[in-house]
């Protein structure tokens, strides 16, 4: 496997002081996530190079004889699922994930172990657990703990790649590359994301996956973002400086009716109540204006699709579930595939999957 | 794999309101369990075929080569172990199953995860698991938890069979199954469960393997069954209107030494306090006449078995354990064997086994 | 696999009784480990056999062929890891070692299960849990527990191997055999361990590696073994008079500087602080003066090794950790491999590895 050497040379003070788009260089190798940190270390190229290869692997795992063959490809390998934060939606995810490539997965979950009750610092801690294994798949709920073991693991004579499964209110990469990945199978008949009008709806102040989606969306071409929710939960200044700068049409509304009949995709997201300053401050926003309700189907297009990062509360009525266009729920075996294509392209198989691919089922 | 598709044709009430063994016919297919939810799905014909099933697997597995053959049957699968409530035996029983047959396994125990807490509905958050698996295997407290998923499930794209490992005081169907198995085996020689006599033996009352063991006994010929307690703690009505009506012999005893020299097999339980109205009340009654001896040896016949679904207390002595017709030990190893059978059976494979069983071993 | 068949000859108490270098011929089969108890059940040639061993397996690993050559000696067992004490670094150097060889793991991490509130006896659950099992890796805080179910156990039909991974204050005999194991690599080019110095520093009194390894150190030809600490936390008169007994030089110094000079081994430890009589005791006492610091890597020899452990607080710099003296993380690692070795040779395994080393590697 090839490293990002140069991550060594920087001291983590350095590696801090970089722009985020700057940090990249540092994480991946010749086109190719090795670590997987943040969102904005993904370019067009390799979104779009993750997204057919998690079709390939996707409809190679059609047949036994293609699970074999995934399976055979990380056999020899062991992952360490790191969560000091629960999580059982991205673990088993990621379990899944590792299960299909033959990676022979190891989970750490409490984190108030003996050890750190012995005084050990926790970056003795995960260099101690790394040693057991050959890639590390990390959530805790410190902004930045992924960033820092894989600079500290650069400096040892055993570095391995780190996959970043979410770390506080910072950043959780995979969750932006499938969402990703949902539009791009969603449009792949329709001229992919380019020209693609997406509508955010929910909590948008607080929401981790919308910042993080408005980012990424910005690497395609003609993408308008419409952001709509009561004016308490609007989306951050912050994220409509960014898309300023990167010259992105942008729209904000509290007109949910009027949005979703433009939209070629809606982004639903639920209240993050958890984050209120004073209890129940949410509860007294009006947000069921920007429900999905089942005759809201009969005002969106053809071809829009629904999306939730899921866990959903009342923001989406159960009985939307059955339109086929409501992809929320093959958003979530998206996020399976996805995970499964990163990590295959972080040990350099990329190649390997495509040519059976092209062999067997092109 | 086949699907039970009627069970989608109906509605959640309408489900609930059939009898147990009318319930089997959206359970099972062509004689198979697709899903295992109840004890009463099963018939004479899918008990024997089970058995003998469990019986090829056991010998299969003795060598190294019948252990690979076994390993790559499921191997381009994955089961999630989704226990709610904590039971490491049940637990580790199915874990292991799936371990024979090359299942990944991966777990989920502690539900009090993230998205619960964040107002996900639980049917959500087990739809959301069920996207990374290829079959759930379900303990929870709550009774019919199991059968709402298999139903929810159902109507969706991606239906996969569930098996109830426990569900409330519900139902526990694979533990009905493996007192089967061990009766099967140990009558082996003997023609058979039909004819003998089967004394059960201590808190009749509460137990939930007594009433369902009991209740797929009712599927064999001239079987008599015993129920020897103390008057409290005796057999519900139910049960024995159901026997009534099933026309099966029965009788009440509270003579344990009596009743045990004409058991073929004896099947001892033990008090389950912790369903105790009022603190203390079980231990006011005297279960001592209730437990078997070491000198209880002499007075059973040579090939009366003695069995104890376990955990033990004090109602067997520890001595006992090394007579040859103390089965209880062997009764754990036996529900192992016959899960791997069950679901080898969900996937269809009990052919593959039986033809690999006879072109080897047979 | 061969059993040590007489440890079933024997009462509990009459092995009770034996001296801890007696109980070898129970715990071992002609100079193989069956159950891995204690460190006194390992002489010299089985330690030289293990570090061998484990020297091959880790160069058969460094290939993806070796990996699966590997992978496939116990493709078709299954391990339990029962450790009813929390320790995250032996469970996953254990699981990771099961994972090499292809042992299918399971895990029972929380005892509080609903069988040990049910009243079930502690050796009724582990012979329920060891149905399902072909070895069993156990950690408790009861001293002897795991001596106790490889006695159970021998009684039985079902007979498997356990593994001690740390029982109380007791033993870890993994611990021991990789220091053992650390050493014969770190002089595999200067003659071997015997005639070296060993220098153990920090909290001699309470540390349990410290006095396995000082126990195994005796199996070697004119080791010099040199005790530095506080007075008040000094090694016990009983591991000096084990030291006596088995004729080899030792010292007692409160002299670090010294010490280091002359060791061709420096095994450094922390203060166990969680075993203090009254709180803050050892807080008062001034370790500073032990501690390792940067510039004595200027006064120790160029081959010396510094080992630890682990987990650490202060007693090393970080700042020393990138002297290729510093092979306490490699340390971590051995005590990956010696692990495979160790269950390796349990299975009977050593020689089968050894001929595919010398036919592909050698």
């Amino acid at each position: 496997m090839r490293h990002p050497r140069n991550l060594m040379r920087l001291s983590w003070k350095e590696l801090q002081s970089l722009e985020l788009r700057e940090k990249a260089a540092y994480f991946n190798v010749n086109g190719n996530p090795y670590h997987c940190l943040i969102a904005q270390q993904f370019d067009r190229s390799m979104l779009d190079n993750l997204g057919r290869l998690a079709t390939c692997i996707r409809r190679t795992a059609k047949s036994k004889s293609g699970m074999r063959f995934l399976g055979s490809l990380l056999d020899h390998k062991r992952a360490m699922l790191y969560f000091s934060q629960p999580s059982s939606r991205t673990f088993l995810s990621f379990y899944a994930a590792c299960q299909i490539l033959g990676l022979k997965p190891a989970e750490v979950r409490d984190t108030r172990t003996s050890s750190e009750m012995k005084g050990e610092s926790p970056e003795d801690t995960v260099r101690t657990f790394s040693s057991y294994f050959d890639i590390i798949i990390m959530r805790t709920p410190q902004q930045g703990f992924a960033e820092k073991m894989a600079w500290v693991l650069s400096n040892t004579e055993r570095p391995i790649p780190i996959i970043n499964a979410g770390s506080g209110k910072d950043q959780h990469p995979t969750q932006a590359l499938l969402d990703i990945y949902t539009l791009q199978r969603s449009f792949e008949r329709l001229g992919g994301i380019d020209g693609k009008t997406v509508v955010f709806v929910g909590d948008l102040a607080r929401g981790r996956t919308v910042r993080s989606l408005s980012s990424l969306l910005t690497n395609y071409e003609q993408v308008r973002q419409v952001f709509v929710a009561p004016p308490p939960l609007q989306v951050g200044k912050d994220v409509l400086a960014q898309l300023a700068q990167a010259r992105v049409k942008y729209e904000l509304s509290d007109n949910f009716e009027e949005a979703i009949r433009q939209a070629d995709a809606i982004y639903m997201t639920r209240i993050q109540d958890e984050w209120d300053q004073t209890p129940g401050e949410s509860s007294r926003i009006d947000t069921d204006k920007f429900a999905f309700k089942k005759h809201h189907l009969d005002a969106i297009r053809p071809h829009t699709v629904i999306m939730h990062p899921l866990p959903r509360r009342t923001e989406i009525e159960t009985a939307v579930d059955a339109d086929p266009r409501a992809v929320y729920w093959r958003q979530v075996r998206n996020g399976m595939w996805i995970r499964v294509a990163l990590i295959a392209s972080v040990f350099g198989l990329a190649e390997v999957v495509r040519n059976n691919y092209d062999l067997n089922l092109g």
